[in-house]
């Protein structure tokens, strides 16, 4: 890390395929400038991070419920607007493919080899019952306090 | 009010509870660093400033609508994912209980206590018919030049 | 265009009247206040640059069918809550027009003649089979790099 570069920061809040693929694709496109970039994943934006498989973890009833009702992982969120029940998140992708657009996992792996950090939020895994077994590996953990360290220097902030 | 404080603003447009939640928690996360933060109500998020109760004012039969449509203050706003016809926000607060997290009007309180500066957008009140005596008392009032007049100073400007 | 200028970004990627409504006040405000503005268009905002009418051009199915799914142009969008099948944007723009507040083609109006900078994201243009010619005239074309170019230097950079 060197002392002059530009910080940028997302707050990733959505659990929408088409917003985390925006997100994806400015911190990429950031990183590419040489800015230190961190997304923060919160609410729904967590499910963004999640495994897709199931995970053997312990939990209540509650948590059960919210692990079931959200979706598994970047491969499976739906869209904002347009979802019709799965079916316009399967024509973005078409799309995508056939415009040679990365996939929303590409776009997260090569955040992860442009060096730009995914910090998932504590307090919000902790209300959706969310436990560091069913997140992808080798991501960071923090909270308000690490977000706002970064965004207080950050040139581009967003909340998405 | 010191010169050098750093300043923050945050745009609350959204009326959710969870984006609700995630605005006060980033700004009285700044505010404990210290940093003058001031959060601008607009459109739907003029609803978590609202008084619990009915109040007594003379309206319009349009703005009468948008007032009964439209949820009265801070608990009564709904998810904007898996709301469920509000069980939603209750399976929230509870799992906000249990795991010890500030609820919504207590995270305003909190604001309040941290001089954390609480404006309602004027021209947004007029679209929807609100009236200062149907918001919590003590906020401010402003439009869109008192916003860019903090925010051009701004280090962290969100708009959610 | 000065060297001292301040400049200040938007992303517009909802596709909703009230959030549109809420971007070009900013948007107006800062250029006002003589900030250089930039609003980026991206995904569902792109439906705010639309031409009303129908436009003669090649396209695939699928980008003929989200060309009819999406709604063409500022006139014909939608409110993010109480949209109640299109009753809820004529009762927005009915105490729009009560309040003497410009309706959003007229902001866009206004902004581009305070010289706010209008550009369409080519890359989700393609995404949603969206064509030059069925934007409005006069903007400009460009990627997350024209964008990061100026959020980078940003006073101001909001994500709506």
């Amino acid at each position: 890390m060197e002392e002059n570069k530009e910080k940028s920061t997302i707050v990733l809040f959505s659990g929408e395929l088409d917003k985390a693929i925006a997100a994806f694709i400015i911190a990429n496109g950031a990183a590419a400038y040489d800015h230190e970039v961190t997304i923060f994943f919160t609410f729904w934006g967590l499910n963004t991070l999640r495994k897709e498989g199931p995970v053997q973890v312990k939990k209540g009833v509650l948590e059960r419920m919210f692990g079931w009702m959200m979706p598994r992982g970047a491969s499976k969120l739906g869209l904002s607007r347009m979802n019709y029940a799965g079916m316009g998140p399967q024509m973005i992708k078409h799309v995508m493919k056939k415009h040679n657009v990365l996939t929303l996992p590409q776009l997260i792996e090569l955040a992860r080899e442009q060096g730009v950090r995914l910090v998932a939020c504590t307090m919000t895994m902790d209300l959706l019952g969310l436990q560091k077994e069913e997140l992808l590996d080798g991501i960071e953990y923090g909270g308000v306090a690490a977000y706002l360290g970064e965004a207080a220097d950050g040139k581009v902030n967003l909340f998405i």
